[in-house]
């Protein structure tokens, strides 16, 4: 029988595929579901019971979260990764990882077929089977959704006719969830106007008190919490669940798809957004100013191919070296406070601190050079413009 | 007689320079305050007040507020300008147009001296002398408080053994205050690890009561406030206005000063941040992805450069005019959420709205494309991918 | 009728399409030439004899290029674009142009169809689809060579079998010709390590006496040679003409096609060369390092963009925009030396050289400051490098 | 007595600096020339002889060619590097590695001074005082010719009177070489029109017969010529050798220095030009598209801040790692036809060769995917530009 591993989330779509691709085209549905930080053990539980009475042969939960870590989130923390100066790339880190991981337990059980749930409208699609087509291009990619355009309905009614009643009702905001943030979609996300309710976000405020967070940072990851030790994963955990009681962290993101239209998406990221910044800070203290401007070139460009499907161009595995030999000092401390639906970065402490040297201080004359120094300086860094203007003085 | 322009600020360090320039070194002091949104006509007529009776043969208030926007502050806005990520550049850019009018003047009234009042440890100083050395090499630049190094009760004792008798009180915060935004200094911003207190920012939390506010952007100027239509510099005074009740837009910048030492200043800018981003989130609905890369490379670099005082280099005309011709489609309304401390932004309206084309809706399978479109643009993507891991599947 | 516009070069694909469409289709075929510098009026006579021949309705040859150099390859000049370093884009800046008026020709006579005869593997395809699907969306778009994949042997055989009996014979060498540059494909370019004989190149060395020629540049256009002013194109024309002589400019590019594979083609392209070393060069005497630095960056993004069909993206225009800014001062004289294979640029003389500036000469000590600011300079350029040095000095 | 480190070539400058610091100012003159490539055993001998008679204490030649290849030239290879597209950095690279091993002599012997000879108008003042301040900010810089302003004849007649009698006649073209390169300047690199006369460059044409060279690339390094291993210094001698014989590699660079002039400088450098493109040649076959972009800015980059002196920078660290990186798949060999004052990049072989992959042909139909895939791909890379039309089309 045709092996095939299915991806499967336990929505809709990917519990249509299951039956479909079992009962009408053959298949012997292998589902498997990546957890990289969106599911409780409660709700694999669940999946896994779904999968089976659907007719998956087999059922396989992953658990990637510390490879999702490993892989991805790292970079994008020391690349400072802010996807239009906004949206951390919550879901498009994700399906990287979620892809991959799939290719290596097809390959494992020796699987010649993939399947996944995506349409022909969005990015997961092109992460997807690129992913897919580039590192085992000899399995077959199955889409049902993709190919046959069910509406919602189509798809209960095929579901209820096989025997599977589920309640299907449509949640009125579609949420993916992971470890690097949730992204939230709505009728208000399909307009350019409407902002998201407060209700439409998974955490709400809860906490209105303010306090004071200390972050530390290891050579660019989050090694503590006030001081306590622990895995960057729990770390970022840990932080989610704090600030997420403040109800840091929400925003609209506005990209540009990799099928070329423009898409607005809600997400609520708390710890993703104080770990970028803090990070930043820190590093603004212990960067060179050349290192801060490439290293910002270079994050985007890292943000935009990640966004875009393109992880495996080779070109990503030099940024990640570039990127983890810029993190050799980002070492410290950063003081972080929380407030309800805001965070603010009040100061940071390390041993690399460039701007705390004994060498010198800001705003009065320093030891290092004399007035004639700073003359001199200025007096030669005039050059070009001085050149420039005498040469061009008769111009317009 | 000797005439000189003195850059005069009514402070302590350009009045000492007054006196002494007059009385001591046989100066014809032509004192010339230039306001770029800083001074109220109080202010101004309490300066004049003052330099003439330090001995200024002459005071002049140059308003520059208009020719600040025209020639820095509407690009800063076209370039989504943050240096850092954080800063509005609120001083930097300041001094360029202050140093611009300085030697203009000069070259009126036929001065060959120009004094300035900054020493030898920050940025002002290059920022000051690069102009005037490039625009007017002839000019000779007097800076005593620089080549003297006097302490502030050196300053005190001089000015008062001269009759001068103000009260010199040092304030606790150093505050700098402009149409692009207000900076505050202090002993907090001396270290690293300190925020500065709520009270040293100019403007107090007095409105707590969210409102929306809408901005309207005509080829990515800021033409209206609430549907009101006025001057730019007109509808930032009044966002100002509206937006610092909030306590909006505080936040502390660290960064490389031009001499190469790490500085860390307050800033306080409320109007300069809600517009720079709701400029940014128009242009994320009107621009193509490239137009967006290329303007966040070309903004940071055109920051960057204007930071460092090398606004006239030839570079920054060029970089101005592929600004302004990005900004043909940045038209519409962004409507901005107020509240404490924060602000949000909601959503935009616009007829180059990029995203709201009938052509299709992001989420649904769309009209003009198949999935078998979609299935072929994507193994297409792929090649790159698959040949390289084809050719290099036997390494390590 | 079907009204349908072909693209057509005389050669055997577009022959083949002028007979399949009008025969077997029943279209209207009406053939368009569009000459960017390759055809002489004799061959555009026979073009034009066998199109009617073939079975089309009318002909037309549109003169395009003097279009070709005001909207491309002027912008090419003004940015130095050598793509990889090596190809002046011969021939993908021509398919822009050739698209934009067969567009525009198809809505002047009401035409409803677009066919071209690229093949399914090359860049070609994708220049044309892009440029007629963007800017006329409604015009559907017919490639029978692309769809049907007929060998040549199978094209002889149709057009044998009605009448069409022209000797097809295959050139070794397929040879694309414009103003911008020739392009060469043989069996050697399929190849990785085969260089072209020299045989392969259209123009052969015929000249061997070593002369100097006189390009004169006026805001970054080529006005005149030897001091005889004329139109850019003529120019180039001209510069191609004395320079094929000295069989100088020929090189293969390996390149990254739209598609995703790699490609190899030789070129001849004595004047295209010879224009873009002799621009820069005057550049370097007359740019800023910052205007050069940008300049380098917009001009490669520049090439690659429209090297992968994206011409009409609206970055395209703020980057000529960009462009043509930097271009003012960018007028003088390059003396350039003609050897057999090769040239040599001499020096230029230009009266906005900011080398020549009696302002300072290199190698001496300078009047303009003296070794105590140059020690000031070098002090304060040190300081971040100090202060970092300092700092991390306890690390490994 | 005074431990002075002084950085000493034999020419009449840094003659005059022995003599002088150690005859009026007391220095104990510690002489050390570093031999960059530049250097052959007799004339260290005579540099050798020339410094213990003018008073120097102890002559060291340190042999840093292998330090200047590791620590310098391979990453100039990794990233192409040519300043301004033409100037392989002869000089400017050599002067790091001088002056660090400069520093590192005068920690050895203990001594608190060092000299070097430059003046206060070029580059090389600012690249030696940089890297002393920074790796030895104790140590004090003594820079005699810079500060005293003398000329040649002041320092010959303060040399005789003083028993030296060398013949200092100047030589009509001033000559620096090394390792990678050697720089030629003369009258006519003063002047912005007039090329170097043949002669002006140390070598000249030997040979007229054409021959091909085959470079063997591993990891980015040059290992063998024609079949022979050896290391890659002992490669470049070799090349250099060989290809000198051709008088290729001969060009001026125009160029910004520190300083904010701009200079002009001949140069001859045949190994290094012919092992930058055919590097480069390589890498367009080996590398993704995504990384020549990267390479191509970030190696621009590197040589920019080399050429500055800022080779300390720890984002020039973080580069060097990058390039590292990239290199994993550079392995092969490149075919060179040498010829007469020119070299012709024949074509390569690598197993990594990302073209000649059985995958797929460029220029017939690919099996790789169909012409529905094609026609896919190119519709949905129209979206962005149908869409924007569009929008935009009722604009001007």
């Amino acid at each position: 029988m045709k092996k095939l591993v299915l991806a499967y989330s336990g929505g809709l779509d990917t519990s249509y595929c299951a039956k479909y691709l079992s009962r009408e085209k053959g298949y012997e549905v292998h589902a498997v579901s990546v957890n990289t930080g969106g599911f409780s053990k409660e709700e694999i539980a669940t999946i896994k019971e779904k999968a089976l009475q659907l007719g998956a042969s087999s059922y396989t939960s992953i658990d990637a979260v510390k490879t999702f870590y490993d892989k991805v989130v790292k970079y994008l923390i020391f690349g400072n990764v802010l996807k239009n100066n906004t949206y951390p790339l919550s879901v498009s880190s994700e399906r990287i990882v979620q892809a991959i991981e799939i290719v290596n337990h097809a390959k494992k059980i020796g699987a010649k077929y993939i399947a996944h749930g995506s349409t022909g409208a969005g990015n997961d699609q092109v992460r997807f089977d690129m992913i897919f087509q580039i590192i085992a291009p000899d399995i077959e990619i199955i889409t049902p959704i993709r190919d046959e355009q069910l509406s919602r309905e189509q798809e209960i009614a095929y579901l209820q006719k096989h025997g599977i009643d589920y309640s299907w009702e449509k949640a009125k905001y579609s949420i993916n969830r992971g470890l690097w943030g949730t992204s939230v979609g709505g009728e208000e996300t399909l307009t350019s106007e409407k902002p998201l309710p407060d209700s439409a976000y998974p955490s709400q405020l809860e906490e209105k008190t303010p306090s004071e967070v200390t972050l530390t940072f290891e050579r660019g990851e989050l090694v503590a919490i006030n001081g306590r030790q622990d895995s960057p994963v729990a770390n970022i955990e840990k932080l989610n669940a704090m600030a997420s009681k403040y109800a840091i962290g929400r925003d609209i993101h506005v990209g540009d798809t990799i099928i070329g239209i423009k898409g607005r998406v809600g997400f609520e990221a708390p710890a993703p957004l104080i770990i970028l910044k803090a990070h930043h800070l820190l590093e603004k203290h212990t960067l060179s100013k050349w290192q801060q401007y490439q290293k910002e070139q270079m994050g985007n460009f890292y943000g935009m191919l990640l966004h875009e499907g393109n992880y495996l161009d080779a070109v990503m595995r030099n940024i990640e070296v570039f990127l983890t030999d810029t993190q050799k000092t980002v070492s410290g401390e950063v003081f972080v406070g929380l407030y309800p639906f805001q965070f603010r970065l009040n100061g940071i402490s390390s041993k690399h601190d460039l701007m705390n040297a004994s060498f010198g201080s800001y705003g009065e004359m320093n030891k290092a050079w004399t007035s004639e120094d700073a003359k001199g300086f200025i007096k030669i860094l005039s050059n070009p413009g001085k050149i420039y203007n005498y040469v061009n003085q008769d111009d317009d």
